[in-house]
């Protein structure tokens, strides 16, 4: 297979619309059954594969940074009758368990995107489900803050994934449910289990959507509810910046773009990111962009590559004088979006099912928000030399916090609050170990064997323990709704994406639609 | 295989030698190499089975009921140098996946309920640690409050799964070693990188033990920190009541005890809970044993029954007067001992993964702690009749939380606190349904049918996926270190357990001990 591009731009969408009317923007779903991104499935009926949704990732940053003057994202279909069929089954059905789980995750990341923009960047989300919404597609309803269902005897909202597929809605539906919407747990089980979904009236009585509205008065409620929640935001009167194409030079030893270069090969990604000058704060938004594809890359396309070395080169005062700014000015939207982009960038690293090795050399410049990558590794080194330096800044004490609502320095000291005392300075090697910032400091005797072998150790341990041993350690205290869809539910959902009952040639992922019923192993486990 | 029985006493016990010397017990692990519960492996090096798992349950239970004056229980070997070695892994490898996703579960709660004792009875568990501890022996000493590891040059701590087997340390260790002692999470991954350990000194100043104690003061520091912790609890002067051996009649077909009957067949568990006669809350306790072991058994010996149906009958004024009377008591241990196992047996079924219907019909008695039986059902039925009713009772609001620290009525209503308000009284099937308590309240006309459409649906659903789709749904809001154990490190868990790279032919778990390393599909998932 070629690999996936996560670079897209408006005027190449196939399977969505976007226009924009004043403070209310709408993201109308038109999927082009012949769009798919790999050969072997239509995309009938609004069901939507990675490409689909890679277009959705691309509207929800560009609404935040090119149009802040839209306070109000209706989500809408496009096609008659049908809102959306959620992820497409052939697809599904077909695809190797890693494309899945994969799938999956950027999908979720993508909806907990939407909820980000609601509740940080004043652009609330709606769904006006004017069709059925199954699956996926009920599930894309959820993320958003306010749900409408058109009433027309025939439009439903459900969660068939069990009875049809033998699986679970894999894309937060099942936690949102009970911890957003609060809906009883039993009736969320009754739910789970009606192939047919829950019809309007019973729908909105159950909590599972938030109004229901007849037809005939669709069009002038929808638009006065956008207008309403509009109304309720912060109004933003700047002009929007163009988010203009990714430069970046691939191949399948190396991605190149201007601040950031990786080497692939051996198993894993050496990773080097370069202070940028320019701009003050402003020119941390190319270096965020960049990495956020460069994320998305390597997830989908290198899975073989288990180990991301984590280097950065450059002036550490640039980059605390960059997060000096952009925090001076929160107030400013643009400010306060790099900001959130940065912070769920890093949030897309915290979930990467990959072992993630920070090298702290002399000329690098692990400072304030590019001392988080430090912070996101599994395991960090400080070679000792008066050139070699983390920073503690002011981005590390706030804005930045993971998925469990801590910032990664919280985390890492979690029931050790007297660690989090006096933390804001620089420290060399021995005392970034002695603070407990960094994992290890050798000096320059030790220094290549120790990280050498840290390495090629890693790189013989099986790649699944290592996932599962990352996803528990990464994620300590409180849990959130994105922790639970991370953690919780993403684990049962790859365990029964596994299993033959699912996944097997009598299972009901890849029997579906053949008119056979699954032929399950009844063993409960 | 023969069914498992989860009866034993002491005189029977093969594997611990408990003893008993005032405030102290002292539990001391002497595993019988010949003494596996199935053939095919020997218990070397204090390494254990379901078998030694059952009478440590056995101990940890005895010593709540029968030995109240007991205030810290050592854990500790009988061995010489060897403290545990964890869960048997040829045991492991030989098993198949139900058994060993059963066996785990069992396994973590034992350890829960070492913490429970703890904290809640005034019974400390002190780890003594005077020999290797790896894998599930660390976890074991991880359940205890205070560990102490004896410093001789040779023994040390360890969780040597991941590099050894591919899989996770499956008894609590990842979580407990971040979220409750607090150790570094890069530290964490060192350690549970490194299959020799960490001594002494090291594992102190990492958190991974509490103190380092040289051979030639072990057993006077031991005895002294004994005595210590003794000290602090509450004293209790009462003397205990024993356990004596639960009746039981087993068949194919059915499982009988006094106050419970179950009857197995067509793919699910009919089980009757009557209310018991007798004294005053004592007579509670009789109930909570046979469940407690009607649980085990089915869990382990009935896979393939994947629902289990509840129903009560009795009186329910005689639940309410037990409830009343226990609560009465608390400040007694038995009666404080009785709340606190009802609350254990009740999490067990939480934690089941089998789908739970409670039917609630006319002479039935779900009131108070036996309404906790339909609370912890995915679903309840309740027919329209003036002789079928629920109660809610002070048992529902508050001594009997589950593992996420809530009670069930307040995970059931997460969100809608004000659906709590005046909630304890007795309700008919419409009024329970109105008020939320139950999930629908057929007349009879429709009680027959939809009764039995809800549990001959349920048993065509993929067993797996009910399993993901229970585990997430019953624990709605906040998170706790047994929730995390039982939601997210168990769901990581079961998929690993389940891919190749662990227990396919060439995966690490089969060719342990052959002297071939594993041959690992390198792709991240």
């Amino acid at each position: 297979m070629n690999r996936v591009d996560f670079r897209v731009q408006p005027a190449d969408y196939r399977h969505w619309r976007l226009s924009i009317d004043g403070p209310v923007a709408t993201l109308s779903m038109d999927v082009d059954e012949a769009g798919g991104l790999v050969p072997g499935y239509e995309l009938k009926l609004n069901s939507y594969d990675l490409g689909v949704d890679i277009e959705l990732y691309d509207a929800v940053q560009r609404l935040r940074f090119e149009h802040p003057e839209v306070r109000t994202v209706v989500v809408t279909s496009a096609k008659d009758k049908i809102f959306c069929a959620g992820a497409n089954i052939r697809m599904l059905a077909a695809a190797d368990h890693a494309w899945k789980v994969n799938f999956c995750k950027f999908t979720n990341e993508t909806r907990n995107g939407m909820e980000d923009a609601s509740a940080h960047s004043g652009q609330t989300y709606l769904a006006a489900v004017n069709g059925t919404a199954s699956g996926g597609g009920y599930e894309l309803a959820l993320a958003c803050e306010h749900i409408m269902l058109v009433d027309d005897r025939s439009s439903t909202v459900s969660l068939p994934e069990l009875p049809l597929l033998g699986v679970l809605p894999g894309t937060g539906g099942l936690t949102r449910i009970v911890d957003k919407r609060h809906v009883r747990r039993d009736l969320a089980d009754y739910f789970a289990t009606r192939a047919e979904g829950v019809p309007g009236k019973k729908a909105a009585q159950w909590r599972l959507v938030d109004e229901v509205v007849p037809r005939s008065k669709w069009a002038e409620t929808v638009a006065a509810r956008a207008l309403d929640k509009a109304g309720a935001a912060k109004t933003k009167d700047a002009k929007g910046i163009e988010l203009t194409p990714l430069e970046k030079a691939r191949s399948a030893g190396s991605i190149e773009y201007t601040h950031i270069k990786a080497t692939l090969g051996d198993g894993k990604a050496d990773i080097t990111v370069q202070a940028p000058e320019g701009e003050p704060g402003l020119a941390l938004l190319p270096l965020v962009r960049e990495l956020d594809d460069l994320i998305l890359d390597l997830r989908t396309n290198e899975p073989e590559l288990g180990t991301w070395v984590l280097r950065t080169e450059g002036d550490p005062a640039l980059i605390l004088a960059h997060d000096a700014w952009l925090l001076e000015h929160r107030d400013d939207w643009l400010a306060n979006e790099i900001v959130l982009y940065l912070k769920r960038t890093l949030k897309r690293l915290d979930v990467t099912s990959r072992s993630l090795i920070a090298l702290i050399e002399p000329g690098s410049c692990f400072a304030g928000s590019l001392f988080e990558l430090a912070l996101a590794a599994d395991r960090s080194y400080h070679l000792i030399d008066d050139d070699a330096t983390v920073t503690v800044g002011p981005m590390n004490l706030g804005p930045l916090p993971m998925g469990n609502g801590l910032t990664r320095l919280q985390s890492r000291f979690w029931g050790d609050a007297d660690s989090l005392n006096d933390v804001e300075r620089t420290y060399r090697g021995q005392e970034a170990e002695a603070k407990g910032l960094v994992t290890f400091a050798p000096d320059d005797i030790d220094w290549d064997d120790e990280v050498r072998i840290a390495i090629e150790e890693r790189a013989s341990f099986s790649p699944d323990a290592l996932t599962g041993l990352e996803a528990n350690y990464r994620f300590v205290g409180p849990e959130t709704i994105e922790t639970k869809i991370f953690g919780r539910l993403t684990a049962w959902q790859n365990w029964i994406f596994y299993r033959p009952n699912a996944s097997g040639p009598d299972g009901a992922l890849r029997r579906f639609g053949t008119g056979q019923r699954a032929d399950f192993d009844r063993k409960r486990v």
